[in-house]
């Protein structure tokens, strides 16, 4: 949901040359997704992301077709990012399925304060401006809620399994619930600059869904 | 949430002059409302808004001291709007306390519906962009949503008197977790352009808190 994502890494060692173009395009995508976690699509310049970065105008039409190839190429880092940090704590043996869950809470807590409340996430920022967006846009988010929603499930799977929650819960469609309402309190949180909607909604699904002693 | 906002009422006939002033400021917030419900703040520019209703810049300034100043009371008017909608609903005592809930999830559905899924909810798109808007936007951002949580708290202390949601729920508490999560679902539906976000978070909503036969 928040924080910085690492470059793509990528098999072998690359010619020199490539490295370098490697490098540029990476530092592009690193500024653009710090930057569209923070504020919207619309509001972001590319000659702002250019000089943030020190990569020249043509360089830029070098690795992306347009502002909205950009876009699009943001939205795929940002999963790649995310889909690494869900699968650090969702597949983590160590700890049963929901304290998993509740692992995942903290960690978004601790990364949106560590940005001073400013930061959320990428996905639910460019889905309220999705109006003003091309339409191509449209679906990459809901591929990237979908592939949430489905890790999410998994883990509410297990959770089943291990008896933490009712052998009648339906995973997916909480997985749903969680991904729908986590949106609202990650929005909440940058408005009241502080932790207490993700903790407030987080603590509501998990009492919502917890078996009592388990 | 959704549609648009119908004109302060004032008492008596003021003079014609000052009828047309007023006039004339309503059409300015009504059209900055529903582009607010569309866009972001930073996407809706002044002129166009000016255009839309055939008002001069010149009058504009006359009511309205800056962009910001039209900001705040275009949350003042969507605020009054809201408000007025949810006592439709929360106050309509032929029908028990959740099912004014349910009337108003439906209504809020209805009303995304006529628009084609493409108006949320302002104090949503305003929240999500908070970072880029002046810092006064904030406190009027988050009174409005106290404002609502005060106002559906009350319904479900209702819900609990009646005996619809258990005797140890906390109002306030369950009325913060629905708006926190409302906000994804609208966000949601608005990226999704159909009713599903709405009617999962709602319904896991109310089988979360209501009492089984109640």
């Amino acid at each position: 949901m928040t924080g910085t994502p690492e470059p793509p890494r990528r098999r072998g060692r690359p010619p020199r040359d490539q490295a370098r173009q490697t490098q540029a395009r990476d530092k592009l995508l690193r500024a653009g997704v710090a930057m569209l976690t923070e504020r919207s699509f619309g509001a972001v310049g590319l000659d702002e992301v250019l000089s943030a970065v020190g990569v020249p105008k043509g360089s830029f039409y070098h690795y992306f077709g347009s502002k909205a190839d950009f876009g699009l190429a943001l939205i795929e880092a940002y999963a790649a990012y995310f889909a690494r940090k869900l699968d650090r704590w969702f597949l983590d043996e160590s700890l049963t399925p929901l304290a998993r869950l509740r692992a995942f809470v903290e960690d978004a807590r601790a990364g949106m304060e560590r940005h001073h409340w400013r930061r959320g996430c990428l996905v639910g920022n460019l889905g309220q401006e999705i109006g003003t967006l091309p339409e191509s846009f449209r679906d990459a988010l809901r591929a990237v809620l979908a592939d949430w929603e489905a890790r999410t499930a998994r883990l509410l799977e297990a959770a089943r399994a291990a008896g933490e929650i009712a052998p009648s819960a339906d995973p997916a469609r909480l997985a749903l619930h969680f991904w729908i309402g986590w949106e609202g309190a990650v929005l909440r949180a940058k408005l009241e600059q502080g932790p207490d909607p993700l903790d407030r909604f987080a603590e509501g699904f998990l009492e919502m869904i917890e078996r009592p002693g388990a």
